[in-house]
């Protein structure tokens, strides 16, 4: 193997996404190990944790991305784009962007709803990612708590959208249940 | 010492609690011990673990009788109450309850917001808040995904509002900034 280490590998982090989300799903997040996914990858250990800090993050390493996309929509929405549309826009981008691997981000979800810690993670990225959207809307010159209220109630919107997409047998799309949500949400903070 | 032990004492749990956020805001979370804060409360260790798992859980030892409250006052609200406006009247009564603690609650924020540790563990605790309160309303019969969605609107609206009466230097009351921010939530997500 120390010939093969450093040498350039197609798609590792692809890879090994993958391979670790296979294994959490057979045998459990806890009971996997690092040199169990660098092996099914087909990769070194040493590969591993030049895309990852540990075995949880490989779980959560998308939310970086995430998160650059909701800050820049956000950002790129027309002056004339009240809050919560602009809000609404960029969480749709985004429920685009987990449409296209929606069977990946279904099985993540089944082993995060079976890992206490893994949930709570969850919430802080979920945390993170109302943070980012106020301070976007700050940018933009919504000032708070208007910032924060959009921002935390377009996040909330998310999480049951995702929710129900992960859920539902009919599988719905993302983007759309996201949309509905918000529609959803309006009805009701209107008493209705 | 021996002869005290496991002698009743005169409002153990609250001396412990303002021991700890003494000694917490004095010191910081991290270099204060369970030792320390029983000293200082003129009480055993053996009696703070009676009332604590540990010094973390003197800080959200709370979070219980909030969520009772929430949950009995969603339970107790006229049938003809919209579902946002259970949540509302169930948020404003809680708020009523720290506000009577308001000293408490400001130091006790100040310390929690110098830890990421203590931050991580107070949004679990809005989390559990959020699914408790979803759990009341489809006990009135509201399905979901409007049970979840009014739930963790609601929560959202708390934490903004919360995070305002804690920084405040005009020192609002709390109730009334809960009923404000529901208020702004709806304005806001009306699109204004």
């Amino acid at each position: 193997m120390i010939g093969v280490m450093g040498r350039w590998e197609p798609n590792a982090r692809g890879r090994l996404e993958q391979a670790a989300l296979e294994l959490y799903v057979e045998r459990g997040f806890e009971q996997t190990t690092v040199a169990e996914i660098a092996e099914r990858a087909g990769l070194t250990e040493r590969t591993f944790f030049r895309h990852f800090a540990d075995k949880r993050e490989v779980l959560f390493a998308g939310a970086d991305n995430l998160q650059e996309l909701l800050v820049s929509a956000v950002a790129g929405a027309p002056d004339s784009v009240p809050p919560i549309e602009a809000v609404a826009a960029a969480l749709e981008a985004a429920g685009g962007l987990l449409q296209q691997r929606s069977e990946y981000s279904r099985r993540r979800q089944a082993v995060i709803a079976a890992n206490a810690g893994l949930q709570e993670r969850e919430l802080i990225k979920l945390a993170s990612l109302a943070s980012a959207l106020a301070g976007a809307l700050r940018k933009r010159g919504v000032a708070d708590p208007a910032a924060s209220l959009t921002a935390e109630a377009g996040i909330a919107v998310f999480k049951i959208a995702f929710e129900r997409w992960v859920s539902e047998a009919s599988r719905p799309e993302l983007p759309q249940l996201i949309r509905e949500s918000f529609g959803e949400l309006q009805a009701l903070t209107a008493g209705k």
